[in-house]
């Protein structure tokens, strides 16, 4: 009974990995879209999430039918719900990416950022990818160093929206209003994006405590 | 065991209700603070969410406590696992409301908001606390004239957010790129408000049938 809970337990882990992995693909492809000013990687986006979706339906079920069938307790039970949480951040960082595919696609063939902040945006799309990335290791191994690695990537992406804050609330910003809310969206979608992945480095982590007041910081 | 089950989830949703009579008391005094230029405001709501976190904290330990000791299943289940996203939605809700407050104290004692949206703003403040105390009463009573209302009041809401955002981007907008940028970001919060309060209340009204893909308006 237990082994086979273990087994479904590492399944169900395995699937948050993929939802994590598939967040990291669609922040990368809307990135491209964004940099490259490309439609056709910012409707993938959207309609890759589809896969997204179903995948967190089952992991929904599966951990409703672990609970149900196996009535798991302590840190098995916190496993568990932790699980749910999980699928719903990961689903969380494939919606923010598709708000950014979405920016692409209502300024297309315009591009979106104006040329001396897309390095900053190149920038924020690769610590996403990485964050999505490592979030997924985190589930499956528990590793600290690519925990610490998301703590650390978080506090980048943090500056880097402040710092974008900054220069076009400033008054030498010169390519208007249009321009500057789409920048401030961006930077608000990348920066949730980030926080979600902390938000599941730090269940994964605390889920054997049960203390889910912690967070990576401490 | 049966009834003390159903005592304890009763307890449950009574939480849950109060989590989400909290959020609305928040955005209410974040939105005053808004409109009348109030830090003393602005800062409450920033101290007693205190009150919802700790609510939070309550709730994920109630329905770890219930699932381990009672093993409920099908409906029984799905309505504590849905009391954990419901928490999570509660939470957030209050986390927008501050973020709402937070604009406020950066700005004081400079008014947040130009005169010419005012009224825009009061309205999404009044939506807003409608759509929590709805999304309360839902919780304890299913009561599907209030669910109804949430819908109603999230599409009014989307509404404003749409005209807000047009208004912002026209060439008529005359209040420069800082106030554009505030106001955005306060649409959004009040926008994301409401969709968390559709989210609660779609969980509760599909929880019996574990369907939790449908959403208010279908």
């Amino acid at each position: 009974m237990r082994t086979e809970f273990h087994q479904q337990l590492r399944a169900l882990n395995a699937d948050l990995a993929r939802m994590c992995e598939l967040a990291g693909e669609a922040v990368q492809r809307a990135t491209l879209g964004l940099l490259t000013v490309d439609l056709e990687a910012a409707e993938r986006v959207l309609t890759e999430l589809e896969v997204l979706a179903a995948l967190r339906r089952d992991v929904d079920r599966s951990a409703l039918a672990l609970l149900a069938r196996q009535a798991p307790v302590a840190s098995d039970l916190r496993a568990v719900v932790a699980a749910v949480h999980i699928a719903s951040d990961a689903d969380r960082m494939g919606g923010l990416a598709a708000h950014i595919a979405r920016i692409v696609r209502r300024r297309h063939p315009d591009p979106v950022l104006p040329n001396d902040v897309v390095g900053q945006f190149s920038e924020m799309g690769s610590l996403a990818v990485d964050l999505a990335e490592d979030a997924a290791s985190v589930i499956i191994d528990g590793d600290p160093v690519r925990a610490s690695r998301i703590r650390d990537d978080d506090e980048a992406m943090n500056d880097m929206h402040r710092k974008l804050f900054v220069a076009v609330m400033s008054p030498q910003w010169t390519h208007g209003v249009p321009a500057a809310i789409d920048l401030v969206l961006l930077g608000r979608f990348y920066e949730r994006f980030a926080d979600h992945a902390v938000a599941i480095a730090a269940r994964v982590l605390f889920r054997s405590t049960g203390d889910t007041t912690r967070d990576l910081g401490q």
